[in-house]
Order: structure tokens, then C-alpha cells, then sequence
């Protein structure tokens, strides 16, 4: 199932990137003063294989939730059912993210993939592979079978939305302690250490950052030198990284871009690259995280983040505010008139 | 005419920005963690004086178009005439400006205060003051009725949109050579060197940077130190920036936010906050401009740009994107559940 999602996934198209830079370049401004925009424009060209690029009408976020054994080392200030009591806010509308998505016209699916509590909340995808993943300091978070199996979830929640319409997917998260696993994952994919990846998340002080530091290097101590991204994803990450792998896998397969939040998507985001290489041309990174490791992972995977709001929250909220932007660059390649059109604007009537 | 908008402009209201700060903290997330958008929340309360602050459904977007007379000084690599093809492009609906605008969903009005070329296009208000500025190396840009004419027309158009509805003003502009007239109104307003706060504007090389700073050194010599900033705007600036200078003081005596684009809008916000101090919380600094002057305008105002997108375009695109940012801090602190209503959630029937 995962070698077919993986087979799915065509590089993007760059006859379609060159022709959309061509295009741009007549456009009525002088050349490359949208910036960003541009680059965006292309990107999206190639990911449609159309030049213009379609409007992209109908973003879908998938928040993917799911609780960590790491847990017990003392990573986090909160407890475990907080993730569970955020699944049914997210569900029952009353999240940030619901806000934003409200704002920007973007369908919200929570999808659980294995949090501790018990969700009652109605209109949560329930597809829990376990009750949160195992410690990463004794053992692999999940067997290949689990991570595989959240992968696949999150690959047909995906899928499902692409299918009744969605253009675009925004990456969402919730799980207390995910920032520490994202961490493990971005070291070890990275080949950084544990201290240069590792921040304070949502909401712990400083002063005990050494705390999920130490946790993390005695997890990639006992994870080892493993060179199969799929193993290592499951042995360090979240059942949440894992679903939202599958998101980008069948984005990616559906020609559909995907907008990565903050770390945790970044994360994922850097698995998702090392077992689909292909996949990387389909990535937009949304909103710039102040975890240091999310630059680490960008980098590793060549790309910047459109907006820097100073978010650290998750919950895709920070996808959802690149989306408008990422629109916008759609409809300036499709509809903006050419140099020519108005230094010569085509007549309406025959002159004379 | 003037006296009455400014003295129509009341400082906004620091108790309900105290009063949003205060539901912010209460909200079911991390306090802080919504970074610049909690700020932004805070902003609209003060300035709508309700908490939460009213979604903004309805932005408006002010093109304000003029040419320059130091253009003779070959300033810019464009003929003026170019000017008058960009109000009409903006007028059918052909710019970058427009696109983003449908993307968006903002209304686009065009001001015409003092293009040299003839606008044949429909769809534009024409208010032209006169031809184009005077030389600012010479002369003074304008007298003091024609700049007072200029803001009254901006004013004018966005006491209309507000009227009209308009819950959010967004800052535009078209001018063949006007970064050279922002960088000399900001380095008269905020003391600096000509060559600090000069750039090389949307199309020109580097090296053609010093005929623009050379241009302004003459104008802030010949200018000398006059200190009503009234007659500084009128003697530097440019008619769009009087013009956008109306229309920041018509949003404020409205009480709406209103949202500056990229460095020439910065220069009018500086002559309109020295102007009109109360001004200043009324304004959002949409996008980072590229341009030197730009940063320092900003400082000297105390605002800093949501978004950079490595835009330098003008027409009021940079504006537009930060507008769905905007819109959704509203939207956040008017509709996210408080951390009372997730952690004991209202019942919908009384238990039993």
C-alpha cells in the first residue's frame, strides 16, 4: 500500500514551471517584482501540469492527532488528555484553527490516529492505530505495521477530499509532546544534534528545553545509525507525523500542492522527502516556526516558509494563513493582462 | 477642510484593547501563542471600540494615482506615460492589483489626483489637482491648497467606501518615479540621509540609485528645515501620497483599520501620523518593502510589516495579502472557545 502511494507520486512538471516563468515575465510589471508570488505561481504550474495554473478554490486541512509515550519523561507542562479535549474542540468548531478556516473558506477533518483519551466528540475521522505511541527513549514508537497503517489513514482522508474537490491541503496537528518527537525525527533525518533542533514548543520555559533535549538523545542513541526513512519515522516519530506523511504522499499522487504548518508538518514533511523523494515539489511550507529545528527541516528539504507571525500553536493554523496568499499567486498568472494587451489593448470594434 | 478630518480622528480605545488582551489569555490555547495575530485582535478592539472586534467582511482597496515632475531628473527608467496605461489596466480589471484583489474578495477604487497622461478609461474617479507634481530639485511638489485638494480627494473616496460599507481600508498606488518622493518626504520626516532611505524603486539598477539620491539631496537642500509637516508633504511628496494621506485620515475618522502597502504608502502614513498623531493606531503595516526608506518610515511610526513577500510592485498588493491575516485575528478572538468552555463544556441538556 505504501510502495503504491510512493509509486503514485510524479516529479512535478518542469516544462510546465518554465512555461509559467515565461509567462510572468510578459506580464504588465516589470519582471520578478511579485517576489515570492512568482516562484509560487510556477510552483503551482508545475504541480497542475496546467500554465496558467487553476484557481485553487477549495482548501482542505487535515489536523492529524495522536498522543507520545515520551510523555512520561516529563517533555511537556500539559497533560495527555489535553490532545483528547483539542480533538473535540477542533470537531466541534471551536479551535483557532476552526476561526481561521472559517476566515479563509477551508474545510476542517480531524483525523485521530491514536490518541490516549476517549474522543466523544462527533465529526472526528476516528482511525486510531494505538493508544499513543510507545517511548522513544526504550523502544520504537511504532511497529513498521502501525506507522504504516496511520500513513495509510491519513492517505485516505486525503485522498477522500481530493476526490469530492479539494485543490489544495493544509497540514494540521494536535499531540501533546509532538514538538519532541518532531525534534528526534528532524536530528535524526538532519544528522543534527539534539540541541540544535530542539526548542521550548507551545508553551514550556526555557529551562526545561534540556529536559526533551535529553530525552531525544537517549532516543537516537538507542534508534542508532538506521538508514530506512520508513523505519526511522516509525522509531522516532508520531503516529500524527506518520498520517500526515500519507496526506503529502496522496496530495502528491492527487497533483494537489500541500501547505505544511509549523514543526511538526516540517518534520513530516522531511520523512516524506527521504521515502518519496519526488514528493518535494508538491510541499509549500506555510508559516515559519520559532522551533529551531523547522528551519533545519525547510532546509533539508529546500524550501522557506511563506509568513512568519510568530505562531507556535499548530493545529494548522499557520497553513491556513499562507493559503489566500497562495491563491492570490494563482489568479495573478491566470488572469493578469500581458505588457502587450495594454500597450495595445485589443479593440472592441474595428477602427475607422 | 483639513483641520475638521484630523480633529475628526480620536486616538483609539486603550480599554478595549485591554479588554482583548484580557479574552485573548482566556482563550483554549497557549497564551501568546498566536503571535502577531493576538496583536492584531487587540488592535481591531481598540480601534472598532467593541471586544471582540467585528469580522471584517468588506475590505477596500484605494488606488491612488499621480505623476511626478522630478521625473525630469531621470529618475526613473519608465515614461510617465506609463502611469496613465496602469490607472487604466487597474481600471479594466487587468493589474496584479485586481486579481488579488477578486482573489481576496476587496472592492478596488482608482483615484486619479494627478496623472500626466489622459485617462481614457472608465471606472476611474477622476480628481486630477493638476499635471503632475513640480520638480521637487526646484521647486516645491505642490502648493499648499493643491496638496490640501489632493488629501481631500483621498478623504473624500474613503468616507464614501466607509459609508458604502468598507469595514477595512487597504492603501494603493500608481506614480512613475514616487519612491523617489517617499524616500525624500522620509528623509525630511525622520531626519536621515537622502542615501540611507533610498532604493532602487520597482525597476531601476543599482546603479542609477545615486541620480535619485543626488534628486533628493537637492529637493532637501532646497526644501531646508521647515517643520509643519503639512508644507514638507506638499513640498516633497507626491499628489498620491496626499491623496492616501485623505484616506488614512477618512478611515481613522471612520474607525476602521487601514492597511499600507509598501514604501510609498509608508511615507504617506509618516506625513499622516506627523500630521495627526492619533492617527497611528488605525494603521497595519501590510508588507515589507524592499526599499530602504521603507524600514525607517515604519520604525518612526512604530508599526512592522505582516508579511514579506519580496513584492515590489505597489498598486496596493502588498496590502491586500496581509488582509486575510487581518481578517482572521477578528475572527479568532470573536468565535475560539475559552479554555472554561473546553475544559467544562456548556450541556445541552441538564444532567440526569
Amino acid at each position: 500500500m505504501i510502495e503504491e502511494l510512493i509509486a503514485a507520486v510524479e516529479p512535478v512538471s518542469a516544462d510546465h514551471a518554465a512555461l509559467a516563468r515565461e509567462r510572468h515575465d510578459q506580464l504588465a510589471k516589470p519582471p520578478g517584482s511579485l517576489g515570492q508570488l512568482e516562484d509560487l505561481a510556477v510552483q503551482l504550474a508545475a504541480i497542475s501540469r496546467k500554465c496558467p495554473p487553476p484557481a485553487l478554490s477549495s482548501p482542505a486541512l487535515v489536523v492529524a492527532a495522536a498522543d507520545h509515550g515520551v510523555h512520561a519523561q516529563g517533555i511537556s507542562d500539559w497533560p495527555q488528555a489535553v490532545t483528547s479535549l483539542m480533538v473535540s474542540t477542533v470537531a466541534s468548531g471551536g479551535a483557532a484553527v476552526n476561526a481561521i478556516a472559517r476566515s479563509i473558506g477551508a474545510d476542517v477533518t480531524v483525523l485521530d490516529v491514536g490518541t490516549v483519551g476517549e474522543t466523544t466528540a462527533g465529526g472526528v475521522v476516528d482511525a486510531r492505530v494505538r493508544s499513543g505511541t510507545r517511548d522513544i527513549t526504550a523502544e520504537p514508537a511504532m511497529t513498521i505495521g502501525e506507522c504504516a497503517e496511520a500513513i495509510t489513514a491519513g492517505a485516505r482522508v486525503a485522498t477522500e477530499l481530493v476526490v469530492r474537490g479539494a485543490d489544495l491541503l493544509a497540514t494540521g496537528d494536535l499531540g501533546i509532546g509532538n514538538t519532541t518527537a518532531s525534534s528526534a525525527l528532524i536530528a535524526a533525518f538532519a544528522g543534527e544534534p539534539a540541541a540544535t533542533v530542539t526548542g521550548r514548543g507551545a508553551n514550556m520555559t526555557d529551562e526545561r528545553v534540556p529536559v526533551k533535549v535529553k530525552a531525544i538523545e537517549t532516543a537516537l542513541a538507542r534508534h542508532g545509525e538506521e538508514r530506512d526513512p520508513l523505519r526511522t519515522l516509525a522509531s522516532l516519530g508520531g503516529l500524527e507525523h506518520a498520517a500526515l506523511v500519507g496526506v503529502m504522499l496522496a496530495g502528491a499522487a492527487g497533483r494537489v500542492p500541500v501547505v505544511l504548518d509549523g514543526v511538526i508538518a516540517d518534520a513530516a514533511a522531511l520523512a516524506a522527502v527521504r521515502i518519496c523523494p519526488a514528493i518535494s515539489g508538491y510541499l509549500i511550507a506555510g508559516h515559519h516556526s520559532a522551533e529551531p529545528g523547522a528551519r533545519v527541516a525547510l532546509a533539508a528539504i529546500g524550501s522557506t516558509a511563506l509568513v512568519d507571525l510568530g505562531m507556535r500553536l499548530g493545529e494548522g493554523t499557520g497553513a491556513l494563513l499562507a493559503v489566500p496568499i497562495i491563491q492570490a499567486a494563482a489568479r495573478v498568472l491566470g488572469e493578469m493582462a500581458t505588457l502587450a494587451d495594454v500597450l495595445d489593448p485589443p479593440r472592441l470594434e474595428p477602427p475607422g
